[in-house]
């Protein structure tokens, strides 16, 4: 009984552990509670006007100077998140590479001006039958922005990732709560975009850290009532329980969360006749990439029976049997990832066809891929739910017109894939209004793993992938998250905000008429 | 008992009143129900994937056509409008401009394509460590909206109004519920809606039109499952109540409500001296149109006491005395307004300074006007509320500074104006930065009524004067609201959809890197 009320009592501090051993790492981190909530919106609250109205220049040499603090950082970066999450040096240094382009494309974005949207509609003054004003519009950031880490991109889409970055790059503050997973690493980052705070002379409201397990704490920052906007990445589960506050709140607020997909594959007649075995090596190549803990993961492949089709399975039984076992994030992750493979390997009319090479460590994810027929799947809506990690659905259809009927019954995801040759492009034509519907990325003959930042990139798509369709959370349109349209009308030049002043100082883009 | 059983039991039909006799009309309208709202989403479901593709000229010549056939139907659609709103000839002619104006401006913007958002990155085979797929961006209809008519604009916020303009605009088919106070002016224009379709051989689904009386219809509307955005203007009971039936769907979809604002007026001190008693005369103007039944209304107006503000209320009572009681748009809106100024009239330390003329008609709307301090305004939040109609109340400030600090108490508004002389240019910048972040327009030296239809335009503003201060109801940024990003990769011409062919045979603006 007592040991059960210690263990039930409110843990101060927490510790994040190494997936790959299973220890306990030696730092604690506080588990902060309302208190900390209240104290980091009140300065992110009071830095914002000063923060939304700072000049592009000091803006896009914020955005620069973190990506370098985070360079500056070095290798004790590089392996505090690769003992937090598992993650290979490799793939870990890769993934700043990424984060810190990432920031600089966004330094280009805030100065290039392109999202202030501005248009300037001059005043008529002898229009008739009425004469028309001076209207000029601009963007302006939202508000505090609350931010949270994911587990699976510790540096990418954590604390100075994709959403911060455009959140920032907007004129909002950032009120980031830390994957406790990767706690060590976030507070790292936390330290580079602090130093740049201080080197820019900026408020310290522009970016603060709050730290906790459990979904206490990010319950009572999404209810905070000057957080204006929430950036997510992860679960369907936790991202829509952050809708859910949101929108109870007494001033709803949006929720940019990017939930869960399948990320269906589609390997048309043509292409599997053409390079069946360099498609099924492909395949498990994609799937396995980060031990298969990616959004855009291949969960599902969809093609037409026959002898070309298990050419492509016996391509990817073999490279499966020869892919290693991978540290999965953490603990609860691997067990879940279990679970799911059970699940399918246990569903009537599943038939198991490879796993990855077995390993000794503790947390190893080892690939999973199954077959099933199109009779079979449409009946199990199981079979369609995302398993986080390498594990992977193949279903042979009788025909195209089946595989068009089985992509009408997906839900919304991030990506759709087609595989293809020339002789392909009028079934292609069938399956693309349908997928156009349910996706918001369409690639053909690539993999879905792997997400640009550019500006033409969509990591986004309709629900349940994302809670808004509306939008991208990579790429240089993320920024349009977190901007609002004021319209001045007959302002004196010298009370206009610099962007919209008549001799356009910043350069800015402008849409005349 | 017999008797209340009668009139509880669901009518098949329900008529119009002309509020200005306040007689029935002689029209039967059916009240459509759950079998009505089925068939008109999906016949919506059915045609977008088609008209979501059609050519820009084809949707742009649809919309202009649209606005000929309202034009085509001549007086009697003024007359219809006229008695069914108790809105004279003059406004609703002045009305039907805008609308149709509002339908040709959004046909420019479909033709000239930058609502698409082209975007592409060109592929960089040689790019190290990685090379760069080719990716492109477009824009596409979020899926069949909902839109509601509004009762104090039967054809500018009605059934071929911003809403309807702007989704069709976007490749979107709408589904209109009628206001039921104008259901025969929504039917005739509904019936120009539907030649055009069938001269533009475009799918009947493109536009749906439903009719009825009380909640259910829209409710069962906003919950059906092929619905994906709503647009509504009204009261802020009735926009919640949308908001929250669209949050509680197993797919949220995102509202667009447009609800309230009292829409603050500053008096500065220097423009009180320069031209009180013209002020006073341009407020009552501005407070009267369209018997104060105006979204933008001057609800409040704040300035420094003295002998000023008294000789701009003198000014503003000479006007309002003289000016003519007018029909309100239905019993309803007349009670609640003749409500709202008795509870403000009844309110400790808040002074009536006047009531317009009174009339012998039914449901005439008499303008008033009320002062009070900054300590009462302050303590009593009922002052802040908008009361629906031509009332307005006047708070007497001792400084500027008390200015700023009651517009920081204020909720999100549509509008925030300042009247201004060039000594008060310090006085504006201390009120600025607080009114930015509470209202999607501000003007200077003019009025908030009336809103040109233009780039520029934002008619929203942070909640509750609207569910979503990311967007705007007026101009053409409007369009906005009903599109989402779509990434093709790698994708062969061919495939493209024609906005991303490499040779752009639309024409629409790229952004290419």
């Amino acid at each position: 009984m007592i040991r059960n009320v210690i263990m039930n009592a409110p843990t101060a501090t927490f510790r994040s552990i190494n997936p790959s051993t299973g220890q306990t790492l030696n730092t604690d981190y506080p588990s902060q509670g309302l208190e900390d909530v209240e104290k980091a919106c009140h300065l992110a609250a009071h830095a914002f006007p000063i923060y939304r109205e700072s000049s592009p220049d000091l803006r896009a040499a914020f955005l620069e100077l973190i990506a370098e603090n985070i360079i500056g950082l070095g290798d004790q970066l590089i392996q505090m998140a690769s003992a937090e999450t598992g993650l290979p040096v490799a793939r870990i240094t890769g993934e700043r590479a990424r984060t810190v382009n990432q920031l600089r494309i966004f330094a280009d974005v805030v100065r290039e001006g392109s999202w202030a949207d501005i248009r300037i509609d001059h005043a008529m003054p002898r229009r008739e039958p009425l004469p028309r004003s001076d209207l000029r519009l601009r963007k302006v950031g939202l508000g505090p922005v609350a931010v949270f880490g994911a587990s699976n991109f510790p540096l990418a889409f954590s604390t100075a990732g994709g959403d911060t970055a455009s959140a920032l790059a907007a004129g909002c503050p950032v009120v980031l709560k830390a994957h406790p997973a990767h706690a060590g690493t976030s507070l790292l980052v936390a330290s580079a975009i602090r130093s740049a705070i201080e080197a820019c002379r900026l408020h310290e409201g522009v970016f603060q850290h709050l730290t906790g397990q459990g979904n206490e704490l990010g319950t009572l920052l999404v209810n905070d009532s000057r957080i204006k906007a929430v950036g997510f990445t992860g679960s369907r589960a936790g991202g829509l329980a952050l809708v859910a506050v949101a929108a109870a709140r007494r001033e709803p607020i949006p929720v940019y969360a990017e939930m869960s997909s399948v990320n269906p594959v589609f390997l048309m007649a043509g292409a599997l006749r053409d390079r069946a075995a360099m498609l099924g090596e492909a395949f498990i190549s994609s799937l396995s990439m980060g031990a298969g803990q990616f959004c855009t993961n291949p969960g599902i492949v969809f093609a037409v029976d026959g002898p070309d089709l298990t050419r492509f399975e016996q391509a990817a039984i073999e490279a499966l049997s020869k892919t290693r076992a991978a540290t999965m994030l953490t603990a609860g992750i691997h067990r879940s990832y279990e679970t799911g493979v059970e699940r399918i390997a246990s569903s009537e009319g599943v038939e198991q066809l490879a796993r990855g090479c077995a390993s000794e460590g503790v947390n190893q994810g080892q690939g999973a891929i199954f077959a099933t027929n199109a009779e079979v799947f449409r009946k199990n809506s199981e079979l369609r739910e995302e398993v986080f990690g390498a594990s992977s659905v193949i279903v042979r259809c009788p025909n195209v017109e089946t595989m068009v009927a089985l992509a009408r019954d997906m839900e919304g995801q991030l990506t759709s894939t087609l595989h293809l040759a020339d002789e392909d492009y009028d079934d292609a034509k069938q399956l693309l209004p349908v997928l156009e519907d349910r996706c918001g990325r369409l690639l053909v003959n690539g993999w879905p793993t792997g997400v640009e930042v550019c500006h033409a990139m969509v990591h986004g798509g309709p629900f349940p992938a994302t809670s808004d369709t509306r939008t991208t959370s990579v790429g240089s349109m993320a920024i349009d998250r977190f901007l609002r349209p004021i319209c001045y009308q007959d302002f004196p030049d010298s009370l206009l905000p610099t962007s919209l002043k008549e001799e356009n100082p910043l350069k800015f883009p402008r849409r005349e008429a």
